[in-house]
């Protein structure tokens, strides 16, 4: 007979027996507030401004004003609030109005082991339900823990092979943890909240192929609104599977060659994954941050002037060139796609702004010459959170600089400031000064809040 | 140097030197519409009737309940109708709506070789637009016809490997479909409609794992939503990829283990696919379609009557029992799934009706005597759409009878008759006769309308 730990090794490794979609339902349904860490409430708030901060910078991105031009006449009547804006729309369309807006910058959280930007999707979905119905700040904040919490997890029993075959992670789990944290704040039982799940999955969708255009945008957008649907769906008695994470023909065997479900649920409530969500710095491919740490360190270094650069060669990990390959982009979008941009203005400028990813930016004659002296050579033993730059300048001197970790890394996070530093910086032009402050201190003490709704009018036009 | 075939097919056989997306978009932009054959027309019409049908009867059904209560809150104000109902709400919501009532009996058409079932997602969609922007007849026709013929070629080049692995392609290709009819409806350019695709397929979802649940019909309707969202914002300018079908990265690689897109573009325009939608004249499992037109000819005969039956053998493909084998079925959603309680209820009625599936006529009590006297023997050498019946009588007499092709299969198609009984049967109880018999005639007539909309607001409640 078996050691007892054999015997559950080897039914782990049946997915099927393991009731994976129904240990997770009760885990949202039926966890304890009074546990939750106080590292994991103050991680939401960081979440929520850096979220805010995202969704208001992006409201005038043309993927929203397309959406709303094409989609608005069919909107419901509602007051939920459009981040950084003026309309009020339903609470659906906002979920995902709000989604697309948090991402179209690509300067929204990370969940670095996954690749999934997880507060898109969960909180542009919790925040647009508060403004339907009432919501306390710790009740959020519970919500939307356990919501990223179960979308990055989800995502941990699937990726790397779910990712690497074509779908947007974000896009397909984040309407798992919309589900999760939506179904929490409306006290689903644990039967809804597995046909909550089941519904969110039946909808999971997104393909890489897409990125660069505004549909990646999208993404987290949709995945809002069909997590914030679901919730609703099942709370009204919308039946779905029950096992849909693991069953036969489910999520994570549809949708992934390798999938190894033991992770979704290792340490559950135990260690919270949503401590490793990291926040960005700079508003392009987190794969480039390291060369633009390094290009600031050289500029701050003050060892040359950009002009009399030969030749800049960047040694990098090779997913650097997979996803931000673009060698001549010819718009601000495809200038977040460019490692060569990036290394070429913040050469030039000496710091990276969200500026920097305009279409005039991008065909700024001196970054485009510099652009073109720039080579990238990859390696697999370099980390995505490091770089190695080499310039040569004309005079045949050679700079060497190695970035060991990014800034935004685990290793080496943003701190509170930068947090609300950077969300002053994207509320500039579009919110006035004081309302910003105003609605900065209240993402900040988010858990206080009697009412969590008036987040989202402060965080909007009036 | 090889023969200018050769060099071709080598080419076909690589998917991404073919351009899937932009030939079908041109195809749906730019076919000539008066190049459509009149039996494309024909079939369209009879499509038309069918869905109506299935709509009308389904929309009692809690699925469509709990969607209204759940999602309606946050509906738009319009005037597009909800099929069968009173109900008047924005398009994107009526495309939602009829599409799941379209598909919640399971009597919706079925393009056999893709399993797909077009008309739900497509003319959901459409119909709903027409209700947002005026459409005439002939446009609408057009645009079903290019829709469904889009949507099943699509299918044909991912399945039956995108089948087997779990999606369901009703739902998956649903979106194309719809995109695809309502972007030559609002004249969309072939760069729109390209987008409109990349729009459609990056929502692409629907895993058959939720079968027998409430998701199952909430597929199609979720599909028509997508594919409507998806012509509109490629419309207003809303961006994606321009080769979402063949993209290495894109819908046919990562949704099916085996795709082969040269099917999906063969005879593109000559011939269509559309003529194989086939239609259910009965209210249940396919399989047991040629049991039910044996047992119905047998009535016709008059060669007996039931309660003289002391044993009924049927010998049947092995699916008939594999999929339909309840031998005592307790509701009718059971019902359904049992050739037992069809020949039993068959037999006695002399007719097939949707109203023999319900909780009441499952259990009456002749039938339940009926139903004990069958026994069902399978044999592979029997097709699905074959059946022979022997009836062993009290007074020993033994009548047989062979069915051939089973009608609403593409050898034996229900005629336009039998769709009229069919759309009739459904919308009784529903609609008042007078307005069923009108709104059916415009639907037959639907080419020839000068404003698509009346349809729906004639197949709805006042």
């Amino acid at each position: 007979m078996p050691a007892v730990n054999t015997v559950i090794k080897e039914k782990k490794s049946i997915h099927e027996e393991i009731p994976i979609t129904k240990i997770l339902a009760d885990f949202v349904v039926h966890y304890d507030s009074a546990s939750l860490p106080k590292a994991v409430r103050h991680q939401v708030a960081r979440g929520l401004v850096n979220w805010a901060g995202c969704a208001i910078g992006g409201a005038q991105h043309p993927a929203v004003l397309n959406v709303l031009s094409a989609l608005g006449p069919f909107m419901g009547a509602g007051h939920a609030n459009v981040l950084g804006r003026s309309e009020r729309v339903d609470a659906l369309s906002a979920s995902l109005l709000n989604g697309i807006s948090s991402h179209v910058l690509d300067f929204d959280d990370t969940h670095h082991a996954t690749l999934v930007h997880p507060s898109g999707p969960v909180l542009s979905a919790l925040l647009a339900l508060s403004q339907f119905k009432k919501i306390d700040g710790a009740t959020f904040v519970d919500a939307a823990a356990l919501g990223i919490e179960v979308e990055c997890r989800i995502a941990m029993g699937v990726c790397p092979a779910h990712y690497d075959v074509g779908w947007h992670v974000t896009s397909t789990v984040g309407g798992f943890g919309a589900a999760a944290a939506v179904g929490r704040a409306l006290k689903l039982n644990a039967q809804q909240m597995a046909w909550a799940f089941g519904i969110a999955a039946t909808q999971a969708s997104g393909l890489r192929e897409v990125f660069g255009t505004m549909c990646k945008g999208f993404h987290p957008g949709r995945a809002a609104q069909n997590g914030l649907s679901a919730a609703l769906m099942a709370q009204a008695g919308f039946t779905s599977s029950t096992k849909i994470i693991e069953a036969k023909r489910g999520f994570a065997r549809v949708m992934s060659t390798e999938p190894h479900l033991d992770d979704t649920i290792h340490q559950l409530g135990e260690k919270w994954v949503v401590l490793d969500n990291a926040f960005k710095p700079y508003a392009c491919g987190l794969v480039i941050h390291p060369v633009i740490d390094g290009c600031i360190a050289l500029y701050e270094m003050k060892a040359f002037r950009p002009e009399t650069i030969f030749k800049m060669n960047l040694k990098v990990n090779p997913l650097v060139l997979e996803l931000t390959g673009k060698s001549e982009p010819t718009t601000g979008l495809e200038g977040k796609f460019s490692v060569y941009h990036s290394a070429a203005i913040v050469s030039i400028t000496g710091f990276s702004s969200s500026k920097h990813y305009s279409d005039a930016a991008v065909g700024r004659q001196d970054v485009v010459d510099l652009r073109k002296k720039i080579s990238v050579e990859i390696d697999k033993n370099i980390r995505v959170d490091e770089a190695y730059i080499e310039v040569i300048l004309s005079d045949g001197k050679i700079i060497k600089h190695h970035v060991d970790h990014a800034l935004g890394s685990l290793e080496r996070p943003m701190r509170d400031e930068d947090l609300t530093k950077k969300f002053m910086d994207l509320s500039t032009d579009v919110l006035p000064d004081s309302q910003a402050r105003q609605a900065l201190e209240k993402c900040w003490k988010i858990n206080d809040l009697s009412d969590a709704a008036i987040v989202g009018s402060l965080l909007s036009k009036t």
